[in-house]
């Protein structure tokens, strides 16, 4: 999709720009912004496709400075360089950086407009590759930078220097069957279409691989951690989709097996398939690179500018999701309770972090229809805890010890559907003040867990009600109470979330996380996580309002050693004496001897 | 401010107008709106000063149609009549309208328009006052009707007709001694003139009476239950205001008592000084009459229509208002003690709620400096209480049983602040449903008063805290959970509130109220209220957060013999205990004997 480049070296530069840096990638691109007249230059961590997961050959940003975070930009003057990261990855920037001239500072618009004033010395032009950036994120920063700063599309200047890079892995696409996705993907455009002609649309562009995955239930191996494939799709008029692949990952047989409804095409043809377009044209711009707008005929088509439609669709899992995702917990479960088991059986061996991720990976290996991790493992022990984004490495890797808390936050992907759970264990004799954290998070957690509400609140309504027992001692943590899940695909999943601006209204059928948390730096992390389905309200007795509550899809015994019973009330006991019975009775006849004991001592009664 | 009408029988009316109502009032009020070449005419409830009390000569939707509500709309068109009200006006309005040809609908501009579409017969335009209806409003009512129906502003029809209205009440306006309001008029003056500065405004129009009673610390008897003074104000260059009231209730020495920040004119001089303004003004188009607009030159000036800045100013109280306001409540608290010991003692009599009524009118008459009730007592025993709005009539009285709840919602006006307060109490013996409602309602009460948060929340992210034992039994009410409270002033007094939509942001030194409640339809009503003031912050322990919490303004015991113990936990019955020693430790001294010891035993611990 991308011209080559030409002739490189018989530019004449400034000798400002080849003294500029002792780092040749970085000479190398403030090179190519010349040949451009740009004196800034955006390098995001986004690929094309704008999720969470990017494959290796996608990863520029890293290439360039070695930041391996999921969000962030690095944007490059003649005179400086920088990295924009939010809260999460201020010191992870810092560690990670490959060149002392590369700054940290924070991933804000005004912060990234006063650094380019204060940077660009020369062609006043802000350059940017238009496939990387989406439509409403150019929008803000026009609207920021006003008439101080212009922008200015130009090629991708990474993919120009990288010349080792990885190819992109050709792993074939697959159908996701019936029996686990609970909907035809004809059903599924012929609702999409029905919603499109509501809001008038003669086009629906769908730029999220999630969207069209989930449409047109086909999955892939393209990104690590969410199996959807790497795809953009045209929803035309009656019905008909057009999807976009790299053609090298279709086998021979498959485009057969669909029906008339769905055509595919190499992904090289989505631009002279949008030149094509006539009509008015829904898009979204939240995700939608800005590439796509630019060949749309300005005069023939007119855009809708809207939340892509099947946001909300696929929030709402159908009956088979629901069924399927029970058994996806239950297979998760059990590795988790495995892993319980040879963490006790291990406590007096030196083991680390590092060692329980991979033991982690082993059981869920074991699971049938086990595709792999949702996302990197989180665990960190003693202070690494308190770390909320940490990843174990081998300079940060700790050997448990006496007195830790661990904290553990994974999850897998099956065919039946994606976990996310998150345990804290004591490991040995832990003191009183970890105990009490514990429980605070714990008793936010249950309030969660047990409630009831009235039909059309948000998360925004009831993130505070998971705070309440924290801020009652002035704690709280610095994340959002929960996120939505996919049914096998990515493990946050919007539209809904329980956090402090979530305005989405709560629905049935959706699934939704719950892990309210707490951080003491250098000291400690808890977090205790399950997912949550929204069930359908009862039938309205006299007299009550209809309300919605959540099923418990994740069953994993708490640490009842980290509890402090006399911080909960009858109501909250109940739910854990409760609740480890049925840990008890979906697991007991998974074990015998000496697990079943253990197993059945740690759902006994608090 | 209005030209009279003249020759009003000279006009020859076709025969369907004559003919179309018995009524005659009506039948008037469409000969006029023949004159005016109007099919439709509203009559609103509000008076030229948009507050929830209107003085006597201002009803005159009840003038029309007798309905005595505090929110609703009357349109007459050649063909019919409508009184819209909201949800908690409908039966009211039925059973008050004095006329079988008044429908009742609901207040909402779609129900409105498709009325109007349906009943208007000839001349297509809908008149209205532009003294009586604020710019935002006809705003609405225009959106709403697009190209289908006009607006036509014209004279008050009503007062044209109502010759035997009964005169202003002079009262003479006085000052509130700083003593009261801890800020001089003239400080206040100058800090709004920063916040005009600020906003890059030449002036500012008040024409909210509490503002401009606020900003200039006068109070008068203009309306019922709220002591402001019916009042325009012009905030001009260099801390200079102009006031507009009615020269009538000014007494002969009171302007010499202002220094020369303020000037006063009589308010029919409103009209000729808004003509004189040239520049960018500011004024606030929720409260501002459309009228004011028409006065202001469009060519020389310019409008900001933004939220009247003493609407925030005034919710933050300061360190004086605090102080006094703890006195009213320690005031009120004693009348409310002694009408709950009257009742105790008169068990055995046949008292009904008028009876209750009238003896805490008494009760509280006997404080010093009281001004009268801040808005009409609501006394609902048995059934009548699960009326929301309910006040007690001739007809409506009833004789307390044995087995009721009595729900008590009431205020004061004192000098030295407002007040509002509601208890439930137990006549006789009360079953277990309604002592479980009752302590549902408690709990939720208690989790606001208790309740820490981190700064930054507004009321919609507490709502929820308050509902959610009532949601765990599919119960709920329909109302919000608290309001803000004036000085002296409103006792709903805006910006902040606790409810489902408010986003202002909860700061120290506002006060709220805190009142949630259960009703259930023909049987009881509960509502428990206190008012709150938000606490300046602790000062930050390390590893903790900055929290704000309320301090509880309001004692009066809540009645034990409602509360199941059962289903409290140890901090909530802590929290009871704690408040009721609190009660007896602020009154104790007020009482000796038989009162005591009944005192003594009302607090004593659960």
């Amino acid at each position: 999709m991308f011209k080559k480049q030409k002739n490189l070296k018989k530019l004449v530069y400034p000798k400002e720009i080849i003294a500029s840096s002792n780092n040749k990638k970085i000479k190398a691109v403030r090179r190519i912004m010349y040949k451009y007249k740009i004196g800034a230059y955006l390098i995001p961590r986004a690929d094309r496709f704008q999720g969470e997961f990017i494959s290796e050959n996608d990863n520029r940003l890293c290439w360039l400075t070695n930041f391996s975070g999921s969000a962030g930009l690095c944007i490059v003057t003649y005179k400086a360089i920088s990295l924009f990261v939010d809260g999460r990855y201020t010191i992870q920037a810092e560690i990670e950086k490959n060149n002392p001239e590369i700054e940290v500072n924070k991933l804000e618009n005004s912060i990234i407009h006063k650094w380019i004033k204060k940077n660009i010395i020369i062609h006043k032009k802000l350059g940017f590759n238009p496939w990387l950036h989406t439509i409403n994120e150019i929008k803000n920063l026009k609207s920021e930078f006003k008439n101080d700063l212009k922008l200015k599309k130009v090629e991708n200047i990474i993919d120009i220097l990288w010349t080792d890079k990885p190819k992109e892995k050709i792993n074939k696409i697959f159908k996701l069957s019936e029996k686990y996705c609970g909907e035809s993907y004809s059903s599924k455009i012929t609702r999409l279409d029905e919603i499109k002609t509501k809001n008038k649309a003669d086009y629906v562009i769908y730029t999220l691989p999630e969207s069209t995955s989930w449409l047109t239930n086909i999955r892939g191996y393209d990104v690590p951690n969410t199996p959807y494939v790497k795809s953009y799709a045209i929803q035309r008029k009656k019905s008909k989709l057009d999807i976009f692949v790299l053609k090298e990952k279709i086998e021979e047989n498959f485009i057969d097996s669909f029906g008339s409804k769905i055509k595919f095409y190499d992904i090289n043809y989505f631009p002279k398939k949008l030149k094509e377009l006539k009509g008015r044209i829904w898009l979204d711009g939240n995700n939608c690179p800005l590439a796509v707008s630019s060949f749309l005929s300005s005069k023939k088509t007119k855009i809708l500018n809207k939340t892509d439609p099947t946001i909300f669709e696929k929030s709402i899992k159908n009956d088979v999701e629901i069924q399927n995702v029970r058994l996806a917990h239950k297979k998760d479960g059990l590795a988790m309770l495995n892993l319980l088991y040879w963490i006790e059986k291990n406590k007096r061996r030196r083991i680390s972090e590092i060692d329980i991720i991979q033991t982690l990976a082993n059981l869920r290996n074991k699971s049938s229809n086990y595709f792999g991790p949702s996302f990197d493992t989180i665990c960190g022990s003693g202070p690494n805890g308190a770390i909320i984004h940490y990843r174990a490495n081998c300079k940060s890797n700790r050997i448990i010890k006496n007195g830790d808390l661990i904290l553990i936050d994974s999850g897998g992907q099956y065919l039946e559907g994606t976990t996310d759970i998150t345990r804290t264990i004591g490991f040995g004799n832990i003191n009183q003040l970890k105990r009490k954290h514990y429980t605070l998070v714990l008793k936010g957690m249950i309030a969660i867990s047990k409630l009831k509400w009235p039909q059309g609140l948000s998360g925004k309504d009831i993130d505070s009600i998971a705070r309440y027992y924290l801020w009652q001692e002035d704690l709280d943590y610095e994340h959002g109470t929960g996120h939505g899940v996919g049914s096998f695909l990515s493990v946050h999943e919007g539209p809904q979330a329980i956090s402090k601006r979530n305005e989405v209204e709560l629905k049935p059928g959706m699934v939704v996380s719950n892990e309210p948390g707490y951080y003491l730096k250098n000291s400690h992390g808890i977090r205790i996580e399950n997912l949550l389905l929204i069930k359908e309200p009862k039938k309205i007795i006299p007299n009550r309002i209809s309300t919605l509550s959540f099923e418990t899809l994740t069953y994993c015994p708490l640490d009842k050693k980290l509890i402090l019973k006399e911080l909960l009330n009858s109501t909250e006991i109940d739910w854990i004496n409760k609740y480890h019975q049925n840990v008890l009775q979906k697991f007991a006849s998974k074990f015998s001897g000496d697990q079943k004991n253990w197993l059945i001592n740690l759902c006994s009664k608090i």
